[in-house]
């Protein structure tokens, strides 16, 4: 569906994504822990041809924060391209020039698909703080109706970093005849209790923000600051104890007085980073997802033998040595899991001082490892 | 100092620690970073009996949100003991019947000593948020004033976890002839760049709680609310995963629906913490606090050979393994520190799973090298 033939003269082709389409659909989405959605919008962006046999389809489902916009620049000067460009694009790790990429945005998100700052059709106003619930498998399975439109009946693979990773497994559980592989990033079988308890506090910054007000505040009115400060929190957990070294050392902002609230070099970083995330981001939905991952948990499935099957998608297995929001043991696990059932599964290690952000960053051992995974 | 004798029935003693004293000083103390206190008070507590010779004294200085109150019940029906009861008292790791224990809340604080909740004796109202910026090269300055007032011109030990470690560590370099030994637990040579992040997020909690005014708030009416958010944070710190995992798993509070904001055992846990917190701590306190620990910095000196000497106090660094806040790699580095220039110094380790609050808790091996050390 791209036609960005390489110029001759180009050292580097660039990826030219579709830009995005939306899926709609009229009917009612049932949402897994009660309630319902009434009409559902689905955003999403694909990169690469579609095979006339649709065989060559890749899934990359997004993180937490991420959306449909996986990789490639809508105009050749915007600032920034797709959050896993250095990973999917021509002669990449997914090779866009083999495979064919959807990017989709999820939902309860903030970036085109049905989520809090969506108008109900019911009531004619934003859904706000009365977005229902929703779980990863909601998640999940209103992407597979974007993958049946496009006439997708089996997935080449589904390849996803944290929140895309536990997508990853969702589809081995709830579709396994529809993926031929996975790759999980950064993800283990269950969100656990530490990783639950960091967004619970994030969650918490957002709540205690006056401005939060239930959920229910209009439109550029919501809890800008306590979303801000929660999001501070999750940057911490995305880095490492090296790479804050690395980074900012002990080093103070120029000119500050000691009583500054912001003083030291990471204090000012991790300001900008809350700053410019709530400038793309919802509070509502913030809440909604990070409650959708902390309720993530195969651990029970994966122990009944319903989450990994032999005749079911191969694994690839990828941990970051220095993430502590999903060590490494959690992907160990993971391996474990899926080879216990016989499944063709393997566990590749990045080293890495980049913490849980290690996935968004590039590595060639990585993209060796991915692309042969791929076939 | 205490009269506690052993009945003979009793199969363990109770330690009865003197009730608190106040060192009061009308001398102008000036500070580190400019400015000063007009005046002076400092409250403190002892445990055993100081010898004619003033030899057996141990100065345990308390961590970031602990007091005076090292050990002991005041009365025998005291729901909690002091905070380190099970490594002081009597035939205890540091022996009361042997050693003259001394506990001083800190300047900055808020239970006794000289801090943001106290009357400013220049306006005659609380200093609140004029309270001025300190150190804890301040804080181990004013202590000193109290050991000296006891008339004791060497203290045998100064035995000390987290901030209480970095204060030993600050004895051991401003006042090496005046120290037998230190023994750091769960500290390192410098506030790394990640437990300042840590610290600021907590920080911004408080200061974007409305009810902060820029620190001048009326007793009473402060920022409960972003204090209470800001200490779950810092208590996550305090953790490990695996302790979060042994304490809470993914239990779920009892018929909580899935959009509570308390839905899981970990959240009411962190949220109990953050109530009962904000009852016993002022935010300002918090705020100077831990930007004094933030600043703690000794890399230089110790660099420069001016932090430890072959002929000061003998040096016991003592890490817990699973403390991710100040990992043992700091304790290890402190080591070398000390024993490149000839100190007579130490490492010990303490394999637990209790994370930093590890050096709160009892533990048979630690006991018998604490014991040891303090000869």
């Amino acid at each position: 569906m791209s036609d960005c033939s390489a110029k001759p003269s180009a050292p580097r082709r660039e990826l030219c994504p579709v830009a995005y389409a939306d899926f709609k659909s009229a009917d009612t989405f049932p949402l897994e822990l009660g309630g319902e959605l009434p009409s559902l919008n689905l955003r999403y962006e694909t990169y690469g041809t579609l095979l006339p046999d649709k065989s060559n389809a890749i899934l990359v489902p997004h993180a937490l924060s991420g959306d449909h916009h996986v990789a490639g620049r809508y105009l050749p000067d915007d600032t920034k391209p797709g959050w896993w460009d250095c990973f999917v694009g021509p002669g990449k790790a997914i090779d866009t020039d083999r495979f064919f990429v959807i990017g989709i945005n999820c939902i309860g998100g903030c970036q085109g698909s049905t989520g809090p700052i969506s108008i109900d059709p019911r009531t004619g106003k934003a859904y706000g703080g009365f977005f229902p619930e929703i779980t990863l498998g909601d998640i999940v399975r209103a992407q597979r109706l974007v993958i049946q439109q496009l006439g997708i009946k089996k997935l080449h693979a589904v390849v996803g970093g944290s929140m895309g990773g536990m997508q990853a497994l969702i589809w081995c559980a709830d579709y396994s005849a529809e993926v031929g592989r996975i790759a999980v990033l950064a993800a283990g079988l269950s969100q656990s209790p530490m990783a639950i308890a960091l967004n619970a506090v994030s969650r918490a910054c957002v709540e205690t923000d006056p401005n939060y007000r239930g959920g229910h505040y209009a439109p550029g009115e919501g809890p800008v600051s306590g979303l801000a400060v929660g999001r501070r929190l999750a940057h911490i957990s995305y880095l490492s104890s090296a790479s804050f070294e690395q980074k900012f050392g002990r080093a103070r902002v120029l000119g500050a007085q000691p009583n500054n609230p912001v003083f030291w070099q990471v204090e000012s970083y991790l300001e900008h980073q809350g700053q410019s995330f709530v400038k793309r981001f919802d509070a509502n939905s913030w809440l909604r997802i990070t409650r959708a991952v902390d309720r993530f948990d195969m651990t029970a499935r994966a122990a009944a033998g319903a989450l990994f099957c032999a005749h079911g998608p191969d694994v690839l297995a990828i941990g970051f040595s220095s993430d502590w929001l999903y060590p490494t043991s959690e992907l160990r696990m993971l391996l474990a899991a899926a080879t216990a059932v016989g499944v063709n599964a393997a566990y590749h290690e990045v080293i890495t001082d980049a913490g849980h952000d290690g996935f968004l960053l590039p590595d060639t051992g990585l993209t060796v490892r991915l692309h042969a995974f791929l076939g």
